[in-house]
């Protein structure tokens, strides 16, 4: 089978691939961490693209992917701060395009899923600037891929939630109905959970969701420092206490699967023998 | 910038790909249908794999990626299935294992979202055969990324709740809470919605959400036939029935954006100017 890996496999492809026009804006996702889950078509728009604005979350490893040629702009902004910034990285994308250039725009995880890519191409269409959405595997699926949790599990859950823990203002969302939410949602995942952790824990809590319930804190999802951390509910604030950003927070009886499922701690083991 | 695509691009690479060793199963999620959406090291496991048992869900333009010398074994099943075929093939992936065979098990979307990948990984562990997952990208995510459909949008929603149409015995999730459920997320996402499209518009409309709001319908999400209808929820039912599956139904002000989002058929637009 080697000799179907590698290059010629790979130059084979080509007539898969969109074509990457002059004063085009690509909105795509880098995915979670690890470089091996980018797409084909992102991996392939590198070595097109001519300009790269990329943000805080895209890691170091997919970076060096990219092709030295290419110019790459640092457009790195946490959760919470000021949308003027926001406003800047939109004003250089319709000027970098309407100069000509193949820009592509690059995010953490998937540009539609609290990504903002959004607003980014509501800009462009305003500027009249044409554009592609690359879709990237979100943060937190691939968190739990990794953590051997799965998602939907056979008589847990037929539903999962995705929330975020913090608006464009860094607070909670003010417009969450926890008490509903609570009661008809089988599984609930926390992107940018940390900053409000205590916060969140309390409301599903008095909510009335079971403090015994299982949850996990997955960080650095992906990279090979990705930690694991489960714990109940009612001890989750301890737990995360001794954790820093980028974590993602689960919640639901699917986490008490990753007993079993932790392929990725297992692998390691096997090795070790 | 051309040097830097294709072939020599690509065999660089080889260093941030897992081994894949004799005896293992890796349970992979092959995207969408789009093959430029399969991740690099989905990729590059199908010049690795021996034998990959795919799915109904996977699509004709990605299985042609496979080397013609892997063994391939049609595992396919539409939803709703008696739970015995799944039995007989997690029993084909066992044995094949247990031979000391390189197995792919290949679905649609990612596995572990509602792909069964959970039950299959379960089995395996029982068995004794060391795995590895491979997220991939779900159908939803990518169908709302090819449609032009943020998943999230400032001020519009801070959550997004994926659920599916029906469960393993073929019947409506029995457990939703509906009442409860509509009051509380914001944008709904069903997977395998069209088999009780009927039951499910209607329970929506019934539990309080507002007839007017946008739907979209998205069949065969980002093949080049895929279709988007949108309407209102009231609506629903009467675009539903001129649809077949696999389509993904989404409800939620963020359809709205589609108006302006929709960069596929602006795409077409433009080039046929």
């Amino acid at each position: 089978m080697k000799d179907k890996t590698g290059s010629d496999f790979f130059a084979s492809l080509q007539s898969i691939f969109p074509d990457f026009e002059k004063g085009w804006v690509w909105l795509a996702g880098a995915g979670p961490g690890d470089p091996s889950l980018l797409t084909l078509q992102l991996y392939d728009a590198f070595g097109k693209a001519e300009c790269i604005v990329y943000d805080f979350l895209v890691s170091h490893a997919i970076l060096s992917l990219i092709p030295e040629s290419v110019e790459r702009i640092y457009a790195g902004k946490r959760g919470g701060k000021p949308s003027a910034i926001q406003n800047d990285i939109t004003d250089l994308l319709i000027d970098k395009a309407k100069a000509g250039t193949r820009v592509l725009r690059l995010k953490g995880g998937d540009p539609f899923i609290f990504g903002r890519g959004g607003e980014e191409a509501l800009a462009l269409v305003k500027a009249k600037i044409p554009f592609r959405v690359l879709p990237g595997i979100s943060a937190a699926p691939a968190a739990l891929a990794y953590a051997g949790i799965p998602l939907t599990y056979r008589n847990y859950n037929s539903s999962i939630t995705f929330l975020t823990g913090h608006d464009l203002t860094g607070t909670l969302p003010k417009n969450i109905r926890w008490k509903e939410l609570v009661s008809s949602v089988e599984v609930l995942v926390f992107y940018m959970a940390m900053k409000h952790i205590e916060e969140i824990v309390t409301k599903l809590l008095n909510a009335g969701r079971n403090p015994e319930e299982p949850v996990a804190f997955i960080r650095n999802a992906t990279l090979p420092d990705q930690t694991v951390n489960t714990t109940t509910l009612k001890e989750a604030v301890m737990i995360a206490k001794t954790l820093s950003p980028p974590v993602v927070f689960v919640v639901g009886s699917v986490v008490a699967l990753r007993e079993q499922l932790a392929w990725r701690e297992e692998k390691i083991n096997l090795k070790s023998e």
